[in-house]
């Protein structure tokens, strides 16, 4: 799957992956009227419009971008209808041949992450049938219970070609607390970040590996130095746009081939609408995932600018 | 919702918590033939299974234990119907008036754990309505995010009268890869019990914190310097029995007053009726749910002796 991705990434020329991290007061009131009018002010009523929403989103972007990225948070707040949505919303991303990566988060040890691991990116068996729980691309880990609770994921990334992001230098103003903590002289995320490296040495596509990691784009003289120490790792980049990275920040998170980081963006992309920059071209709350649109062009363009003032 | 769970300790004299973690190869064949009788080899079919397999230990055993801890990797690799099953089993289990502890081991930053804290322990408004979406009394939640990922299922601790048990000293074998890594001279899960100790301070029941910590019961000499470094923080203690820690092991966890931990096992009880001591008393796979009985009876006996012997 990470060959798909650079493969789709080079297609598109777009490092980029769009959020799909619908809070309800995102979402336009004229898509939220027409679902609490199918399905009442309910968690059926609220899947719908967040679904409605997504919907629109992809089908005025899928074309610029090689990915998106659910945040099942965001789904999980409303319950198992949430979640009906959260999966809606994978394989519909999957009809239109876009990458998609479960923003997840999970981690635990042994048999447990091999559960995460199969609902997630692999399958299970139920008699003599094998089915995939919610089949995303890619799954975001989280790293603190060590080898045991990764090792379950990279066995079946090999098995399902699949592949998964390791948090390392997460893109919050507290993440320092632990993460930057010195540990002989060098701090704990540059530590994961070598683990990553490691554990993704044995499960590598053509040019890197399934094994990635999360770097902040918050945190761009801490990309540079995780960049090198994982040369093989794709990084995926959250905190880009509202979380104030910038184009300029990001060059070190990618390698000399161009490649090696995907930024990803959700409020500035799809609460794009909410913006004056996009309401002055003409946009309203009726057609707001044609700002979703403008807003990919343009930071794809600040992206592409900023590498290519790099060079 | 500590001060409940204390209740519920002190009444029972059980301060034990059932692991509902049902693999499917756990389940009696019999239960899983009516469910895919019912259902098909299908997702379907395996959360009814789930379900009926929970269900039984449930009855079984609901009126010697405070709590039950479902797991719920266990449920999401059946997908959306999975979830549904971990959302019936939660309920059932409010029904028999237990204290739910969701072993979710969320956690993520700002606006995105508060999500998450909101599916677990809080609700979502939805248009002039107000929904919970999966409604434990407890979550689990992961600290590498710093506080900026927990303060916000803290806010809906205080809002909702439920808690949390933050990671600190996982049970498995590799949890040392970081987390006994020497910061200034202490492990990072100190660090992280002094964090755990800080934000709990905030939020107090009458004689506990909302706030709790997860430290395995393989790691007896840490959990003695942990209970002296989080006085007020309920300690959910898991690893015992299948992962190897015994009761003697167990004593370090709780304060002078007895309590201050609550000891987990899932398989050694939910799975208690393939074990030769039980088949020996008389249980095959139909009555399985009396050896799960047994099996508890002997974990209370097991962690009173040792209570008693330390006294």
């Amino acid at each position: 799957m990470i060959n798909k991705l650079i493969e789709k990434i080079k297609k598109t020329n777009a490092p980029i992956v769009v959020g799909l991290d619908p809070m309800l007061n995102y979402v336009p009131e004229h898509i939220k009227q027409a679902a609490y009018e199918q399905y009442g002010e309910t968690p059926a009523g609220a899947a719908e419009a967040i679904w409605q929403f997504n919907k629109a989103i992809v089908d005025a972007t899928s074309d610029l971008i090689p990915a998106v990225k659910p945040q099942i948070a965001m789904y999980e707040q409303f319950g198992v209808e949430g979640v009906a949505a959260f999966k809606k919303t994978v394989d519909y991303c999957h009809e239109k041949d876009l990458v998609v990566i479960g923003d997840v988060k999970r981690g635990d040890i042994g048999s447990t992450s091999e559960a995460y691991a199969s609902a997630h990116l692999g399958s299970v068996q139920i008699g003599g049938m094998s089915y995939a729980g919610f089949d995303e691309d890619f799954a975001t880990v989280n790293p603190y219970l060590g080898t045991d609770g990764i090792k379950p994921f990279v066995e079946v990334c090999k098995a399902h070609k699949k592949g998964i992001f390791i948090l390392v230098k997460t893109s919050n103003p507290s993440s320092g607390e632990f993460q930057d903590r010195l540990i002989d002289g060098k701090p704990l995320y540059e530590h994961v970040g070598e683990k990553v490296a490691e554990w993704g040495s044995d499960c590598m596509g053509d040019t890197y590996s399934y094994v990635g990691a999360v770097v902040g784009a918050t945190y761009p003289e801490q990309g540079k130095i995780m960049r090198a120490v994982m040369p093989k790792s794709f990084i995926l980049v959250p905190g880009y746009g509202a979380q104030g990275g910038k184009g300029a920040d990001l060059v070190h998170f990618f390698n000399k081939d161009g490649l090696g980081a995907i930024v990803s963006s959700s409020r500035g992309i799809i609460a794009a609408y909410k913006q004056d920059q996009y309401k002055e071209k003409g946009i309203t709350p009726e057609n707001f995932a044609d700002a979703s649109r403008l807003a990919v062009e343009d930071m794809i363009a600040d992206i592409a600018g900023a590498l290519e003032k790099d060079r």
